[in-house]
């Protein structure tokens, strides 16, 4: 709100008149988690056609407008994924762990159940369980992020003006919906959602509501399986929410995986995670362009495993090493171990040379087991390509702030994750 | 330019009318060296008052506008400060090492001279060196970075339209300018420059053009002597260009060891620097304030060391531990390697406990000499704050822009280090 101010008082040769804001009809809200500032400039790099002579901006460079801070309530300043969704979602910091509720663990409502309250349709989308800390964040309030079944009860039972917080959910986490205590997809079936279980099903639904639950918890990595699947999901719920725009709809997609791969340490399985959240973004970003009362905002919930591209003191990220790597290093990991001929198996998933170094370091590490066979693929990559980590948890260095569209100058500049939440809510309101 | 474009054509409630663009009438050009993003959210974090229930914005988050890249010309992604310099000082990429020559190392004009040949006042002032990198590609022009002399000569010997180029500088580096084989110094004042070789006599210093000299090479730390020198810098400068400001002009204001602490993976030594470079950008708003026909920029070049809060899968950053310390670590080894006494010397210049563990780290690094000593106090430190770094080196994350005055508006936005200088340029002509 300063910056829109400072557009008007600052002494600019633009002459500028205010007039009655009136606010977008329809939000997108993407949550890149874990996608600190070193994830988009990476990206950039990685995507690079190395044929011309500049280095192509990407579609978070197209829309940047801002920075934001992450941190939580009390005084860890290192916020974890719960506590920055709650803020995100809620416009109140809170305690690490928290869904939705504030210090003293009493229920904040959330702008998903305001734009439900107010009539609009509702949905969120996800790579990781859709009852896991930033889409339950929108649509249930619980005093832990581990109550994953607690949770997901909550988008039963969590009514609001006698109907359901959300009209489509898209995810994964199948053992917390179908569970021998209660079978809340049988519910949701009930209440007159479609139901998917499979992307080759995905596009039988034709309407909302609709709950599409695509692995047990989280997908696999886009690295490992269906690149496109966060994309997949994207298209369809614009398709599904485009039907009922006429009285406005809230969508929280989020690039769920993206911070764990950073949690790993493994760069080139947080590339294909940016690539699929950058591609939904495209997605995304088409809608506003076709139906511009609607404002898409993209940020990040913190950073995640402290990336940086240099390491060891040389001035220098290989690109190429990443991008030759075409499986994440647990599933590398998993192949050498069963592998009968180990150089085959790292040539072909790394275009790395199998040089006797490595040949040592991957037997004992196999001899050792998985979990060391796992921290040497990383230790490799991460050494060849220049990638260095700090941490397999998260870091409190601000994140970006995108958006696009109806009211994006609200966003310029730099501002608490708070202030982004109150800015969307205050458009519902 | 995208983004003023996006303010007047994008759907929003703002009626704008652009009329004829009205440049800013003088420049300050301010650059952190080395100050990525995890920098500034550090120095929230570290200046926050305790007694107040959220986290105090800083200085930069009152003019936060952008993030630019960094990348210099060749496939390195990582640059140095002098191919990021030249970067920000002609709107031309190029290589590491470059002090305003291109690929092929022929000179390229920069702002600097353009201003000059424009009849504005120049000025550069630095904490590092007068002809250290970044203020050297304003206004010299070398194939290498490491040609201290030469630089220095150029200060002379680069004449514009019969004109010394830069009219005010400000910094250190009289080893380079007082040689047995020529005294720059006497040159200097044979050109009716008044000198100056001491914080106590700056203020004898009352027109321009003026020379300030006050340390062999760069001035010591923040943390170590002198915490506000770049601050006391700034404010003559800016004292001095407002006497010319009819014929407007162009400071460059480097706050230079920022990025020098982050080389020494010293948190401590980092956080002051940062706070005299903002306590300096805090006199620039000012200006700009009570003189809004001028624009102040401001950049990094680059980040360093690959800084992170929070480090070893912790979520928590101790701001208490890097504010006890009192000294840089090479100073405090410097003191631990003298001292007779370990605990004191330790306990009053960190505030940490003198407990076994500390006391057998320090007494063997002791033994083993001065650079184990300093080795071993940063992993103290860094350790109990949980600090993290990856390297000696720089890092390729994008860094952050800030602007504020006349023409702010223009800096919006994702953008290429180049096209700040272009901007700039684009003022200037």
């Amino acid at each position: 709100m300063r910056n829109t101010l400072r557009l008007i008082t600052a002494g600019v040769a633009l002459a500028c008149s205010s007039s009655a804001l009136a606010g977008p009809k329809n939000i997108i809200y993407m949550i890149g988690d874990g996608m600190g500032p070193a994830y988009t400039t990476a990206y950039r790099y990685y995507m690079d056609n190395p044929n011309t002579k500049h280095v192509d901006p990407t579609i978070f460079d197209q829309i940047l407008v801002g920075m934001a801070h992450t941190y939580p309530e009390d005084d860890t300043v290192v916020t974890d994924s719960a506590a920055s969704a709650t803020a995100l979602s809620t416009a109140t910091k809170s305690y690490n762990g928290a869904i939705a509720v504030d210090t003293h663990k009493a229920p904040l409502k959330t702008m998903l159940e305001i734009a439900k309250e107010k009539g609009m349709t509702t949905a969120l989308v996800a790579t990781s369980q859709i009852n896991h800390a930033t889409p339950a964040s929108f649509a249930a309030h619980n005093e832990s992020r581990r109550n994953y079944n607690e949770i997901a009860d909550d988008y039963l039972d969590n009514k609001l003006a006698g109907k359901l917080p959300v009209d489509l959910l898209l995810g994964g986490g199948t053992q917390y919906f179908l569970r021998e205590d209660r079978n809340l997809v049988k519910e949701f079936q009930e209440a007159g959602y479609q139901y998917s279980d499979s992307f080759s099903t995905l596009s039988d639904i034709d309407k909302l509501p609709a709950l599409g639950l695509f692995a047990d918890k989280g997908l696999p990595y886009a690295i490992d399986e269906n690149p496109e699947r966060l994309e997949i999901m994207t298209k369809k719920a614009l398709s599904l929410l485009d039907k009922s725009k006429d009285k406005g709809f809230f969508v929280m997609i989020e690039g769920s995986q993206i911070d764990w791969c950073g949690h790993a340490n493994d760069i080139a399985c947080a590339m294909h995670e940016m690539h699929d959240f950058a591609q939904s973004i495209k997605l995304a970003k088409a809608y506003v362009d076709n139906n511009p009362d609607t404002l898409l905002v993209i940020t990040a919930d913190h950073s995640t495993g402290g990336l940086t591209l240099g390491a060891d003191g040389k001035y220098l990220w290989l690109r190429d090493v990443v991008q030759g790597v075409s499986k994440s290093a647990r599933e590398l990991a998993k192949s050498l171990h069963n592998a009968k001929d180990l150089k085959t198996t790292w040539v072909t998933h790394t275009k790395l040379p199998y040089n006797k170094s490595t040949a040592i370091k991957l037997k004992q590490a196999k001899a050792e087991g998985l979990d060391a066979l796992n921290s040497v693929v990383k230790s490799i990559i991460n050494k060849a390509s220049y990638t260095g980590w700090t941490t397999g948890g998260h870091t409190a260095i601000d994140v970006q702030v995108f958006a696009h569209g109806n009211g994006y100058q609200d966003f310029i500049g730099s501002q608490n994750n708070t202030d982004i939440a109150e800015k969307l809510i205050n458009y519902l309101r």
